[in-house]
């Protein structure tokens, strides 16, 4: 019986152990998408206590919690910090064989060094244990402790990026990039809500926005000042592809039916959405970007604790949806232009693998090794099983060896062991094919396929 | 390697045995759904032949003899017992890899003591053999045989419960309920045989069923009195769920086309389905019952068998419709109000495991541990891969510890081992975990969480 | 440690190898479906390089080609047979754990003897060794060197089959057959490619298409006809099923509309579907042959390369149509006319394969074993875990032990070791369950059960 969370950690095999220790462990990590706040990074931001590091904003924690029948005033209410982290200690122990007990023992072991397996038990000493060290755990010195040599947030189009450039002047060593993300460029379901943000991105961009041509100017510029503030990838956060037929007068008369603060029909909804990517893609590919497409999610289910908590309160799940026409409709018609750019598309419905796998082959080219991408288990998706059913429908219907790898796409400083936990993963995976005499025992090579997966195809593909 | 249904059948590792042999074993069984008959428990009922207890009424054994080219006399036509019986044990061997072959073997050998691999070889002698073994194996004797402290059956809201009630006068040690399941007062695509519906309900609640306002006086009264009787789940078989928006002048003018004969559109099919069941789950959570929703059975689809031998003769199979929006759109109608149950939903379809594991997580809440449930895998899913799948995903992306556990499910009073297979199998994921180093060698806590999915949760959560 | 490709290749178990070696290894193989063309087999053709032999035509290497940055001159233009050969011995490497990389070495090493591992340094000298062995590998030595007992070709009713009555005058020893695939008779997306398939197809039956019964008739005659020269089997390419109500009057109007050049709405072109399917199917029962249905593939999804190599260039891949309730309906609409044939669907989404699996048992009977067939993993789920993943959906949800088993669905007279390749995925499965506990150690049975599965099975259902 092989001990809890060893240094040997999903490692069954000798192949396996060989190709993480010798080839994987010493990769440098490039996170090309999570969600960290640029300010607390420009502030190289010390954390008051270890609830405020790890509990705050973290919903996965959250519903873990909510599942094991915690008071939602000691998750997310006015509890104090003590407290927070009491009722979550005490739920890790029923956070077996789900990912968070996982996790949680690998960010105290990496970060903290505690090996201890948290409980209520032991809850007290580990609260003060871990806030003890804070002081050595800044936001800058995680980024170094984990060796991040490259990470990418999240930044929509109207955002100064006053942090990004902070972070360029006074640590010119950090490689932090922003992504762009115009999610709210077309999120056009609330008509309230999307005229306020036209406010506030015709503000950024100092354009009026009165007519659609003018929503595409600013948002182009927009795009050239994150294009000139080092920004070279995109991210889009969509239900479902968005494909319809448009002309040039469909799209100024939705939004001009917008503007005059009217509902759209479902139809006009998804032409709008559907023209409106379709030309901010074309840019991508003008500037040689890498486009990024989260697809999938199921938002906001539980309006109860959105209105008390905000988004990204733990209460989104996985859609079903069709995707893969539109997906096809949408890609071929960039495709046809000559205007397909580098592609990343992540799912979060496993039940879809197959049909992502095998969608990224019909528009390969270009000469670009692995152009368009199958990202990595996504959300619900990012976990053991998640992590290789992707690899291994990826391998079955792609080329696995091309794989840009695996991203945090995380809103706190301490996942950076996820790509620990991937790279276990996927040297666990070559190495049982090996074991098993479906692969050639040659690990130089396997060696480098577990390098350029880590690290060496992110590096080019992006060209950071 | 490992005999056949070895005392450590489906246990692979000595983690995997420790934890069924000292834990799971010992555990009652609480049965929270299945179809087994009242009348044939209050009556203790003793069987003349193995094949009235085991083959008439079985689907799942018609539907093997078919594809293995029985002639459907033989199977369900006017064939002797003893004919039946030999066919479906010819049939036997071909079933390898099935579930019916382990099922068929575990409960020859639980019930019967009979080791033997069933085949045409043995028909005769085992047939007899079983024949001499049923005067000890009354429906209450094998009750008793399988230490089943709880079992819920499904009825119809214009049941009497008479055999319920007797039960409870009779056999006060019996703790039989019955569950509340009211498809047919929804089942609006047969407007001749709902309307004779209609009249059987309303005769069983003393209500003139004249308008939509009586309709649910009807149920609400037979609701009352189920709740009267002990009865404090209830259950619905639906094709996918029901949440379309809805006025109460929309339901009193489909009920009026309905009671006038007319056909519905599909619109007011779903209309009507949506608020009758809103309005059916008030009240579930009003007294505190737990809803099952058993979802996305394709029903029926051989007609020529269907007006042979009615429904539920072998000719159902898995849909596909899409659930996500229409399941959080409804759940999170209730929710808003105050008014969402315990709950607990069945997938039929493995590919949308998922988008149930993750539905359920958006909805846990109230200080309940595991309030919303994902149920265990049902029908087709009730097997070794169906059920690791769902016990996986669920670990995945909730919390396995607080999961209730196994129902049979089932018509047949043989049917108890199949709590025997699942505490196997999830000793099993367990223990391989384990032995992995993916979880920590804590017997003492695993063990404890082995025994809360076997019976204590589910006594905890159904209040029994 | 395993060596790669061993001859216990994908064999885990003792009971795996005494499965394979012992049973299988020495069943003949009936290709009961593939895409050979029958005028090479007549020819005796012999390949002038490997690259005609190995590349052309072999869109899955022109797609990982792609994928892996090479440049598409080098992959489908003009560049020479060397040149093409060396960039896809380069890639080869790059397809670890992609199906490639097993077919490609047990293509070499069973046709030409080569157990070198190809890349790009040995590809000079591998090119040079398979092009001498070229002489003694014509399409026909190829056939009797992989005791090919039965092919069954795929061909449109207006194929005039001179190759295959070729074959059968000048090579009557080969029982290579055609199978009948009407998909252009239904391709009525595209008015004008419909109306020039028409005069085609009027032309090889003698008939002037002027009215729907009239395409009926010509379509007849072809079937007729192929009856007449051997043809037992059907094929039917679909995106999936096509199962609306239609009535003669509405087929008679929608083929003048496309007769008169009209685009069809796409409720015609699915009524259109729908009808003549029915009727072509009804032929099929009435002369006892065997139809098979491929569906869910996601044709042609980049208009760039389709314009530049036409169809079947390796940008297809996978869709996600819903397909239940039409399957079931067309189905039963044929079952209750008692007009329902033999019948092998198969599956390109393997989020379907639990549809596919259940479906198939509400139509079996008739006392044919097996009469309906979930099909093996077909295109992209051709590999180990697409064909385990069929394997193990079949046996949980219906009777492995009456599978028809494997087929190539080839262009290529190369690929006969995926019968090879599939059955060992088949032995091992069965070796590990007997290993495990889960099945008896029945060798004999499970020998035979393997024979059948191989080739027994397929030679009773089909009577050839």
């Amino acid at each position: 019986m092989k001990p809890f969370l060893s240094e040997d950690f999903l490692l069954q095999t000798e192949t396996a152990k060989e190709l993480y220790h010798t080839y994987a462990v010493g990769m440098p990590i490039i996170d090309y998408h999570n969600h960290l706040p640029p300010d607390e990074i420009a502030d190289n931001k010390q954390f008051k206590t270890i609830t405020e590091l790890w509990l705050k904003g973290d919903h996965y924690k959250w519903r873990a919690m909510r599942a094991n029948g915690v008071d939602e005033n000691d998750i997310t209410g006015t509890a104090d910090d003590y407290t927070k982290f009491k009722v979550w200690a005490a739920t890790v122990p029923y956070t077996m064989r789900n990912p968070l007990y996982h996790w949680t023992h690998l960010e105290l072991k990496r970060a903290f060094d505690i090996e201890a397996l948290l409980s209520s038990d032991n809850a007290e000493k580990i609260y003060h244990l871990c806030n003890e060290k804070l002081p050595g755990l800044t936001t800058q010195a995680l980024l170094k402790k984990f060796n991040v040599e490259v990470a990418c947030t999240t930044d929509d189009p109207s955002d100064t990026l006053e942090h990004h450039i902070r972070i360029r002047k006074e640590h010119p060593h950090l490689k932090v990039f922003p992504a762009f993300r115009p999610d709210k460029s077309i999120a056009v379901e609330n008509v309230g809500a999307y005229n306020d943000y036209l406010a506030k991105l015709g503000s950024a961009a100092n354009v009026e926005i009165h007519s659609y041509p003018r929503l595409l100017e600013a948002l182009r510029r927009r795009f050239d000042f994150f294009h000139a503030n080092g920004c070279r990838i995109s991210d889009h956060g969509l239900e479902t592809m968005y494909a319809d037929d448009f002309t040039q007068q469909d799209l100024d008369d939705i939004f001009s039916k917008l503007r005059m603060r009217k509902a759209l029909t479902e139809a006009e909804i998804n032409t709008f959405k559907s023209g409106t990517l379709h030309f901010i893609c074309e840019w991508y590919a003008e500037k040689k970007w890498t486009q990024q497409f989260h697809i999938g999610a199921l938002r906001n289910n539980n309006e109860r604790l959105l209105k008390k908590l905000g988004a990204d309160a733990g209460v989104d799940s996985i859609g079903d949806w069709q995707v893969a026409q539109a997906m096809s409709k949408f890609f071929n018609r960039l495709d046809k232009e000559g205007k397909l750019a580098r592609t990343i598309i992540y799912n979060n419905n496993p039940s879809h693998n197959a049909v992502y796998a095998t969608m990224i082959g019909n528009f390969q080219g270009d000469g670009i090794p692995g152009k368009i991408q199958f990202g990595s288990g996504w959300w619900f998706l990012d976990q053991k099983n998640g992590m290789e059913e992707q690899m291994n429908i990826l391998s079955n219907m792609g080329l696995l060896s091309r794989f840009v790898g695996m991203i945090t796409d995380s809103r706190s400083f301490l996942s950076w062991p996820r790509h620990e936990y991937f790279r276990r993963i996927l040297c666990n995976l070559i190495g049982n094919d090996v074991e098993n005499g479906e692969l050639p025992n040659d690990t130089k090579w396997l060696g480098k396929m577990v390098q350029d997966i880590c690290y060496y195809n992110a590096k080019h593909y992006f060209g950071v």
